[in-house]
């Protein structure tokens, strides 16, 4: 594909970024792909980080915490709580340890588009600064990475209707 | 008292609303008039609604709820989920079930100032129209009110250090 699918959008001295992807699948399997803690551990991050779910309680006042590893060991842990949790809208809380007290709040909405699923993420931040620090310390790419990594999980097919 | 003890910023073409009022009481009856729901159910909201509390699991992944009833019998909920509470920072996210989506995230820092108590609340919609509807919805009144009333509350000697 010549351009990058992934639309980023963060204005100038606001503390949001938006990114609005498409995707070749249908949205409860993007939903399941959001929500179970093993598939979300094969797209979430960087392509050369591994990642460690430690938690992942999907439900209004369920915990989540994962730690992602780099090549030469280093580890970045992240922690939030969810709010709300249903197919169309997700709504969560996100806190980088590395970062302690800079907590934004997530949410992700997919839109059924006959058949394939728009998935439109915003996240906003305490403070344009803290935006702006999440966004220096590499997180567009992170959320690039992330979402085509998920795009080439859904096309493998290994993302299926739960029983 | 001639002015205002509370101060409300909420600069437009922002999403942010923060709130700074010092109270002459110490830091731990402040968090704990902040975190017991009997007490909280006290000073929380403007001064002629009537708040009852459905839950409030003062932890980080507790989820709380209240309703406010006013004088004509119209009800007012809200619920949302504990990220972080520590006594000296607590985050929680907030939403008015009369807006269901629009959530805030809520941030109540309090600092030790010679054994008073300077509260600095800040708040983060998820738009600036969200910001600016909650605002044009009455919050600055109720957020005075709170205020004031949770100062009277701490200096009537209700508030006790537990146990």
């Amino acid at each position: 594909m010549s351009s990058n699918p992934t639309h980023i959008t963060a204005p100038d001295g606001t503390p949001f970024i938006e990114v609005v992807r498409e995707f070749d699948a249908p949205r409860n399997l993007v939903f399941r792909a959001s929500t179970d803690p093993d598939l979300v551990a094969r797209w979430l991050g960087p392509r050369e980080l591994t990642m460690r779910v430690i938690e992942y309680d999907v439900r209004p006042g369920g915990r989540y915490r994962y730690v992602q590893t780099a090549p030469d060991g280093s580890e970045y842990a992240f922690h939030g709580v969810f709010h709300t949790v249903t197919e169309p809208l997700t709504i969560q809380t996100f806190e980088f340890e590395g970062a302690p007290g800079s907590v934004s709040l997530e949410s992700t909405a997919l839109e059924d588009v006959g058949g394939r699923t728009r998935m439109h993420h915003n996240a906003v931040f305490p403070s344009v600064a803290a935006r702006d620090q999440a966004i220096s310390s590499g997180m567009e790419r992170g959320i690039t990475d992330s979402m085509d990594r998920l795009g080439e999980l859904l096309g493998s097919g290994a993302v299926r209707q739960r029983g």
